[in-house]
């Protein structure tokens, strides 16, 4: 039978690092432009607890998103041997596109796909590049576009990337910006014949909800009082994400998994969208639930927030590449294992793919 | 037989008019930032008679893409008596985004797609939203992706839309300004059971040029001497794209008719990327010479471009809806006429499908 396999991995984490310390002579403001009461170290600290995140990364001034994914796509192609010039299609999945350092324009013109498949040098005019915008799940959902297109009898071989640089999109006034960083994630897919029990993507679930949820996250203005109101920046309802995630991020992955007619003892890790360690914890003990086991069994759910931060659509590749790569200690996987990823984002958006490695 | 099916279509073309004469008082420069040596009326008056363009459409300044896409979407359900609530994408198809009038920020958190599923009240959460980037033959591709979610047995009753305010991106400094243009084009298309001769598409071709060709429209700074350096606008190098498009778009066109199986001589009309009038007559020529015409049918090929200008990925549906309503003269559809949806812009990519009415 056929079935897209995920043939090489690769990511690109900037090496910049960007420590909660760097946070302490922030001067943080509430969504309503009111000063917070607490000192700006006590902030810090309360937010690290909340969320898990201790570092983050920064892009180097010089380097876009289109630039990291173009780094983390040279790894995936390399990673999987393919020819980049069989390549049948480059998507690239990002909210912000390129955004200069020092401006505050975002740039997807040409489209980012267009930007990586000149930076890898691939001539070949059949390979179609383009970008999705799907919010934080953008680089499951690539996943998901290119299987599409495999079953479709329309692509053999995609190259699937998310990338993002979260950090010129932010405003240092709101606690939130401690949240995001930059990064790029990839993998090349390829639609090929495998045994019945062989690797692949099993199944997957998506779902968009946008009547109240329309604008938990988007573009809003600064919580700085004395800021230019046309200038805008990344802005999230924390506590609506939050409850919107627990609520419908546990049963797309039932849903996902249910699909695959894979039981959950056979689930071995569960790689999930970088958004906050509480609420990742929260998500997949609800999920376990539903199947009525009251305790996630231990390592299921790689973790990278501690040090990468949420760098949005590059968060679930990265993972995924540092687990296969053995660079996230604790963790690793066999032929035949049965992984979830799942993610969650602005539209609002969730995704859930069951795939055996 | 099962084939995707065009089951409504609607457009959304502004009242407001922008008239030539309104770029009289335009002081207009080169890309080397010299000022244009002949008066701005001349500059404009030759302008007219290589692109074409009398008139082009702004959008009112409290509407954006997303809102044009909206009406646009609003009216091809309404044409294709749909339940909103079965459809199973929303694809949108745009370059720049939402773009505030007055200000210089392009934004696309949420996906367009999101904001356009919220206008048009659609709960559903199997209906999922997203926005592909592709230059302007973005919503030619929406079709192809959406085709190809209902061959690979994903999706049956897609909405394609593409929506641009172009207006809020140009740089008037440059003659270019006066091409392009605001608009929103739309279509239901179904995947369903037809008879072998029945209606739908029936091949698809695409292309991406990206290595020398990857910045022949891009985002760049203003023709004005004067102007911030950090502020971007949408640029176009003309000659570039002129020779780009005569070389590869007739042989995309050629492509897709060849595939269909079908002779040049069923062809009906060709609703081809409103750019340039003289383009778009010497790449139909062009097309033409291909199958050893020299003259191409009379009224094979319909025009919006004099009165609605350059409105990127809107222009092509927007074309399509007001022949099918008949409310451009001299052009009409029947049952089982054969035409081609053609388009190029920036990646660059081409694309081309034949399709049966």
């Amino acid at each position: 039978m056929f079935r897209s396999v995920i043939t090489g991995t690769g990511s690109f984490i900037p090496p910049d690092i960007q420590s909660n310390k760097d946070f302490f002579e922030h001067v943080f403001y509430t969504d309503k432009q009111t000063p917070l009461a607490a000192p700006s170290p006590e902030v810090v600290e309360k937010f690290r607890q909340i969320t898990g995140i201790s570092n983050r990364r920064y892009a180097a001034d010089n380097l876009n998103a289109s630039d990291l994914a173009t780094l983390a796509a040279t790894r995936a192609i390399e990673d999987s041997s393919i020819d980049p010039e069989t390549i049948d299609q480059v998507i690239v999945a990002h909210n912000f596109g390129d955004v200069i350092k020092g401006t505050i324009q975002t740039d997807a013109l040409p489209a980012l796909a267009s930007r990586v498949k000149h930076g890898l040098g691939i001539v070949n005019p059949q390979c179609v590049a383009y970008d999705i915008l799907f919010g934080c799940p953008g680089w499951i959902q690539g996943l998901i576009q290119a299987d599409a297109f495999g079953k479709a009898g329309l692509a053999k071989k995609c190259l699937v990337i998310g990338a993002e640089t979260l950090s010129r999109v932010i405003d240092f006034y709101d606690r939130d910006s401690m949240i995001f960083a930059d990064g790029a994630g990839a993998c090349v897919l390829e639609y090929k014949e495998v045994p019945e029990n062989g690797s692949g993507m099993l199944s997957a679930s998506v779902q968009s909800h946008t009547v109240k949820e329309v604008r938990y996250i988007d573009f809003g203005k600064s919580n700085f009082p004395e800021s230019d109101e046309r200038i805008r920046y990344m802005k999230m309802k924390g506590r609506k994400v939050y409850e919107y995630a627990m609520k419908y991020v546990p049963l797309a992955m039932k849903d996902s998994l249910d699909k695959s007619g894979m039981p959950i003892t056979a689930l071995k890790k569960i790689f999930i969208h970088q958004a906050n360690e509480k609420m990742d914890d929260a998500i997949v003990r609800e999920f376990y639930k539903l199947y009525e086991i009251d305790t996630p069994p231990a390592d299921i759910m790689p973790m990278s927030i501690h040090w990468l931060g949420n760098s949005s659509v590059a968060t679930v590749p990265t993972l995924y590449d540092l687990v296969l790569k053995k660079q996230l200690q604790g963790h690793e996987l066999r032929a035949g294992d049965l992984i979830l990823f799942a993610s969650v984002g602005a539209g609002m958006n969730i995704n859930a793919i069951c795939y055996r490695y």
